[in-house]
């Protein structure tokens, strides 16, 4: 970690600030400048609060230089991690993870349906929510425990593992349970009381990068889920909010070799509520597959115009099978399979 | 609503789409234009989903003319709501609250001795983290439960009423029972579980902005808590993402006249927050008040230098004193009082 | 065009607007809601201020329902546009264009080795800057007209055509003589008068967006030029501007299948100011060629850690050779060639 | 500036980069990390191109600490510039300045009408355009050089000074005769050949803060101008883009005591194009007020609903004269006139 402060601090001050770095266990260097004088902090700076140290009126800069996360840092796990979801395994050369289904669950039948038809065109994994966020209290909620159940009878009848969004604790059991991938929704990422829970168990959990989060703070989020012991993190990136108005959101693709780099996590990309059109789903999902995405989770419905939420951004399984036969062409060549 | 739909739609799809706007109980007329086809749809189009009819792909554009929000709509309700928050009453006329306090709650002792001190100074109400959401997993969680007693135990001492963050529905309970004014954070502002839960009391909701939400989804999320029965709501804006380095957050006063022109809620500004830096508190503090704010929430350290948390945005209480006596002034310009 | 008025304007002025808009040649039909009247407005608005007509103080809200730009919407041009770039020709079906090279021309030597390098890779133009935008006024500005000239002596060397920016009018004449086609950089995007000034030649434009620009003001700039006469317009993305700091922009790939969608025009990426980090270049070349790009801009420099500007995110000949092998083979799935 | 090398990095590549730093003149201290090396540069780093040393493999951070300008630094500059417009003088403890005027200049008579409206409302100079930067090229473009003579005469008429937008070296000969206050707008503040022409006069020029650009880009480009010669530089903030939808931007009032905490130059507020909205315009020129503005400048028709252009955020002279009252109210408490 990096501080300069401005010229004139009293050496009285300097002192103080020296000797509180010195107690944190950190050894300190001084570099004198013409306008600043700079302090370089040696040692684990993950527990030093730089917001604090900038309170010094006579401080000008904080600069962090090692990332301020741990368990997600590549540098100190080298190799890929790859996490099993009910069977598959998602992450490092692994296949890439065909994750599709409809947005809300509407019923037994029609998921079971659904689950069949995704199959048959490729998918590896089922998803569905039961529980869903919505902006307006007078929009269609999800069917809760009744849908979690209908999510288990498809998989049943298919053998695909299930993946479904979390909102709150006090459905944690039944997640546990039920779900194979338990999914963190965007404006959940910095809900910090669920992350703790998810800590404490050893389900795998798809982490999605909120609306307008750095992909810091998402690391920081994932870090939260590892630090309370449960490593099998997969992160999702869906969009990101800027100010353009043709999609729903901005997909940030460049997140896959960022994440690849400075993680030992598997990414996986959600085109469908990044663009909010299923007109431009299937040239997302090719390129999400050249940039090295692990998996694609896609929304899928028999019949997008009687959807019940999210029609505007799912595909007919015809569209969607197509697609997988495109996108497995462009994972070979990159020397992935799918 | 107001539906577009490009031309060469056959007559039977058209039909149908009509039909389906019928049943909701909508009337439809149609303008026939050049390249598009458009209709209105008359009556209340709350419950309409936009996404979903923009599924049909003869579909170009759905506009919504009327806000999808009903409780916060100024239209419906025209006269100002003023919540009576332990005694102090915020909104339409009455005094602009002053609410200032630490960052943390750091102990009984500092919380009683900062409550006299921001008390001496001018403030009204007093406000204190106990569960802090913090970016980092290492970083200071909050006192908890001690905390809110330690701040019942200020309030006892100054007979100022108190304001804290609630983070999670299972410690509902206790706010209730202790808080004054419960905060919903701005991280916090889409866990639509807690909007409802908080809809079940009748405590008065002090509603961040959300970092990267519009002012449609606030007023949204402020409805989820009033169509749940709670008509407490006080809106806060405390900064949103930008691409700008040299503030945390860019804060956005322009919210003060809109929330005024569309709801009838109070608006509480927090630039402290917003801001990041106590050097910037002063300067917006009186901006936000001439321009019309029903409250300010600050933060307030005897030692910024020694908080717990967020110290770099602290004012100490001799820099507060000072502010509350211009706000006061510039309070008078435009006929308010503080 | 749609425009929604409050309940309660007199009916005088309500007569008034109308036959503001029957004057414009405009045909108007109302729509009587509960809350709002409604006027859709049927004809040629493209000339049609939006913002004047929200002035009436009974307006509530105007909606644009037809595009604002006519010569760049596909609409009225349904088959693709194909321009001939000194013999390489972009769009279309035609081969993915490969232009590569420095950031800035470095004198003629390392231009004219640059250039055989980047065509002995596979790149079918050659780019490189001669006038540089640079945010500091005390980095290197270019070598001007001596670089325009390097960048001939290049072209003569190996017949790839030149891609090159021009900053200002006074330099148009030297452009069009010698360059093949004239880049406009994204702050350059709305500078007008260059935009009119280029509109009056017939040389082909690289029309880069704006790093906070809309695509739909995107369009409107090259409709600036189209309609000053100059039909030769392609449209290059290279990132916008968000929060996000692990990269210097964020690449917005999902305007390939939008531009292609709503306009005839090619479309082009640079994933290299787009990242600002060569490490990122290759997955996201990928990744556009898959989502259906005309064409990739990247930067090329022999030794890029000796490069005078933007080395950062420069790739050596090696890599680029590299990248365009596979950039081939992924082209290759969805038909196209490169 | 301070550069992080990841450990393990070569010594004789450690050796070059240090030699490559001497010869720029600077010292080098250097710290050695658990995890990373850091280098500290000490002496005039405003010539160094940090993104030109991040190309070295073996950097991983580069971080300046000292600011990359110079001549619009406090540190070098610690008393306030003022700047003399036309007789008006603008900044330090001079009285805020009180620019109105029309959005377009719409001919002789309507502009000196407006001029005695404004004059009489409080104005202290006149703005008017005559070269209108438009989104669409069918919008009305300005009456050019007949708009600049048309505001002469109405200086002539009132004595007020005049502000005007320049868009193009071409007509600089013009503005510099003709015009006090010469207006650089927000999309040519990136413009730097405008910039370095402007440089070389000795006009005051008003450079607006582009749409989506850093408070340090905008010192930036302050220093373009410095640095060819022309210290006559105000800065001025007219909103910038988000993704809220209810304004047409954000108004950035932290920029006020940002500017004066870091630069010498004074600050003026644009709330007419920051809102786009005239119901905003009265608050948030107080705010700007409130927070130490050194001038506003807004926008004033005589009859906004036949403005040419910008209507919508235009103020009637009446609404002009009641805001100018309470403006002068709320500069009092600062210790400011008006």
């Amino acid at each position: 970690m990096i501080i300069s402060m401005k010229k004139g601090a009293p050496q009285e001050e300097i002192n103080k600030l020296v000797r509180s770095f010195e107690e944190m266990g950190l050894s300190v260097t001084t570099i004198y400048g013409e306008d600043y004088n700079v302090f370089g902090l040696v040692g684990d700076t993950t527990r030093v609060d730089e917001t604090q140290i900038a309170v010094n009126p006579y401080v000008d800069t904080v600069t962090r230089v090692s990332a301020p996360y741990k368990k997600v840092n590549r540098l100190f796990h080298p190799e890929d991690s790859v996490i099993d979801c009910g069977g598959v395994r998602i992450g490092g050369q692994e296949k890439i993870a065909m994750i599709a289904g409809p947005c809300s669950v509407e019923g037994l039948e029609p998921i079971v349906e659904t689950a069949k038809a995704v199959k048959a065109a490729g998918a590896t994994m089922l998803r569905g929510g039961a529980y869903k966020p919505r902006t307006s209290p007078y929009a269609f909620q999800g069917l809760g425990t009744e849908g979690i159940l209908d999510l288990v009878e498809a998989k049943k009848a298919t053998g695909l593992p299930i993946v479904s969004e979390l909102m709150a604790i006090e459905h944690l059991d039944e997640f546990v349970e039920y779900v194979d991938l338990i999914q963190v929704g965007a404006r959940n990422m910095q809900n910090f009381d669920l992350l703790k829970a998810l800590g404490k168990t050893n389900k795998p959990v798809l982490l999605k990068r909120g609306l307008a989060n750095t992909m810091e703070e998402w690391l920081m989020s994932a870090e939260y889920i590892m630090a309370g012991g449960n490593e099998n993190v997969i992160l999702c990136e869906r969009g990101i909010r800027t100010f353009e108005k043709y999609t729903r959101n901005t997909l940030d693709l460049s997140v896959i070799p960022i994440v690849k780099e400075k993680t030992h996590l598997p990414i996986v990309i959600d085109p469908s509520h990044a663009t909010g059109d299923w007109r431009l789903v299937e040239s997302m999902s090719l390129a999400a597959v050249a940039a090295g995405a692990d998996g694609l989770i896609i929304e899928v419905h028999p019949c997008p115009e009687r959807a019940w939420s999210d029609g505007a951004q799912s595909l007919t399984p015809e569209h969607y099978a197509s697609l997988v036969k495109k996108a497995r062409r462009i994972a070979a060549v990159i020397d992935r399979e799918l």
